[in-house]
């Protein structure tokens, strides 16, 4: 039997002791896979004494994550520790620099620093995996790279956070605002120490930027997401969505358009009986597009400690069959730099505002539109007792500009009370 | 830049031709991601004068599927001609022999001889790649050989045949009955030559097979899937599944028991929000059930010239990055001959039946269930206006031998008219 494949781990939270009960546990089967047994040497995590109910006594314990990368018995670096800079950083480039192939789970920084440190890694032979650092289990990276590298890719598409998911659910089953529901995801701790990861949008949008360098062969461009949070969806849109037959999702999109590569991830409303539309809790789904396959979609497990450990210990085992890839799919200096396009294709809108109880109000309203280019599909006036109503509205295809145009107009109607709400409807 | 990696195809039907215009019109974008440029040497075909609308005149053209196999300036050979014996099989030998790598969309082939062309293979430091063989586009081989590799799976599913689906799906939505059905999708030609590959579920069967060998490490064992077709399957028996909440699919299940080894593909009932409940038309399903990871599941289009040629293709980029993989994702010499077990594992089953309007009738049939340990969960009895009246009932968990048992049983209570019908109820 061939040598072993030996892992450093560099974090031993909820993932990193998923990666070891898989190496302790799977020992014969990832043997029988593999070629080769996987070991790990040596660990570093910021609690050297916790008990973490798994017997660690066989592994070196190193007090730096750098020390770990560096170790002459560490062949491969499983960076788990997370965070755009910092120790994460300094121990990649140090693993690279020593000769080691880097696994890590951490989206912040390859979405910030991938360029650099694939062009590091392939300048030293080396190789940067990152299944894990999108959408948790589910191999989409791998079907990206791999299973669709004939394919000109058309448009990636994903719920690739599962808080942000479960809030939106949550908020539709149990009829309950924002603000409570967010309340109680920080209660069950399913949000991050920063919740504008989550909720903002960030750390799908990372996931997104991953992706969109790999589809299309551009640089990691994380600045260029259009990003916008779930912190203004309304229990009312979600109910009035519902109604028309949609639902809202905090839905990541990247495609290549005449005008370049546009890439974001904001609230949308998709059809509530296609696959995305039907995605319910903290489950992650990708949607990929391409010229030869259509669309292909996964759905899986977006976070959790088996799950995410499974996609590190599936990018060791390649490496211990011997797998070779570039970290974007091609080599980091052939990635071109992509030209930003801000939401460049077209699609319906759907409007909610509240007009006051005037005559011509509604006229108004829609002359403003019609003077922005803007066409109405479907329109709804609820019932009223008051001296306002709630207004929706779906328009036809359109772009963001001439929404964003529309709105600033509305102001001069005289007639719309508080802000309107405009919420893509995409294509799925 | 490094050498090319050059084809050798056989076969130029619907997928074979979809590979040359990918070879064709995506040369740059396979260069750049492979890291050498993918070209093809030769090609074979029965009817050489066809026209088939691209300019062939740069590929050599053989006689023989075998000589493009064994061809000095072939590098891969591409088997797209089909059959489980005859010349592709002849010529996936011979090009093994002479040293090549193999890509097919033969699952016929690899389902009989998958284990000897394995070893074969290994033996000569070749690799055999299928990922078109199973399921169209999706990239499950490799989700489940590679993306899933550090799990020990628990179960795989999957709705694999995209004629089988549309026909059910087509007589739920058009409430047209089977023959009705089959003879549309005949017109459209969906169904094979011999059609009893798609509707008697041999070509699903072929595919499960494969992915069990992967998911459990056993030598591909055809012979021991039980196979039932969708014939039988009563558009009664749609509509009644429909207002319970379920449909009807053929679906494949393999897990690995206590017992040994099942393998079944026959028509189940699944709960209709499910996502395989769901699938609609053509399109594939595949769930892949792992311990760590979870349920994955993976939606594409099973069939076609676009999604078949992008899985040969991704096979072929795969061999030109230099990913080197056991067939079967283990040495072929370590997969064990697996136990079958017939439908071990318990379920509930759905019961439709026909009873005779005589006093006592249905206390006769729960009796004859009870007698085999069967209990039931839920019972319908439907209005009647003649001598009989349609039953149908659902049980709570039991077996296959258990359900076979009351069926006989039910003959002697001399109140069940006709054949009674059961169909499995799959928990997904």
């Amino acid at each position: 039997m061939s040598e072993p494949l030996r892992l450093g781990i560099a974090g031993l939270g909820t993932v990193g002791m998923g990666v070891v009960k898989i190496v302790q546990n799977h020992a014969a089967l990832i043997e029988a896979r593999s070629g080769r047994p996987v070991t790990i040497s040596a660990l570093c995590a910021r609690d050297r004494t916790r008990d973490r109910g798994v017997d660690l006594s066989a592994y070196a314990w190193e007090d730096s994550a750098t020390a770990v990368a560096t170790r002459p018995d560490v062949d491969v670096f499983v960076e788990l520790i997370g965070g755009d800079n910092g120790p994460a950083k300094a121990a990649t480039e140090a693993a690279i620099a020593a000769g080691k192939d880097v696994v890590t789970a951490n989206k912040a920084l390859l979405a910030h620093h991938g360029q650099t440190l694939a062009e590091m890694a392939e300048a030293a032979g080396r190789v940067i995996r990152f299944e894990a650092a999108v959408a948790g289990g589910i191999p989409v990276v791998k079907a990206l790279t791999e299973g669709m590298a004939a394919n000109q890719m058309r448009r990636v598409m994903g719920v690739m956070n599962g808080t942000c998911n479960y809030i939106l659910t949550r908020m539709e089953n149990a009829g309950l605002p924002y603000d409570e529901v967010f309340e109680e995801a920080r209660a069950l701790g399913y949000l991050e120490a920063d919740p504008n990861l989550d909720v903002g949008g960030i750390d799908a949008g990372h996931k997104l930027a991953l992706l969109a360098a790999i589809a299309f062969g551009t640089r990691v461009s994380f600045d260029a997401v259009e990003l916008e949070g779930i912190g203004r969806i309304a229990i009312e849109d979600i109910r009035h969505a519902a109604d028309m037959g949609y639902r809202i999702k905090l839905l990541g999109v990247a495609q290549m358009t005449g005008r370049g590569l546009e890439q974001r991830m904001s609230p949308c409303l998709v059809p509530a009986d296609s696959p995305l539309g039907q995605l319910q809790g903290g489950t992650n789904m990708v949607v990929l597009e391409g010229d030869s396959v259509g669309q292909i979609v996964l759905r899986g497990a977006g976070a959790g400690q088996g799950p995410t450990a499974s996609a590190v210990m599936a990018d060791v085992i390649d490496i211990a069959r011997g797998t070779r890839l570039s970290t974007f799919g091609q080599p980091a200096a052939r990635l071109t730099e992509p030209t930003p396009a801000k939401a460049a294709v077209a699609a319906p809108f759907y409007l909610r505002m509240t007009l006051l109880d005037k005559p011509g109000a509604l006229a108004k309203v829609a002359a403003a539109l019609g003077d922005a280019g803007i066409s109405i599909n479907r329109m709804r006036q609820y019932g009223h007792d008051e001296t306002t109503a709630p207004v929706l509205i779906v328009t036809h295809k359109t772009t963001r500009d001439a929404i964003d145009h529309a709105l600033r107009s509305f102001a001069a109607t005289g007639v719309v009370h508080g802000d309107p709400v405009a919420i893509r409807i995409e294509a799925v």
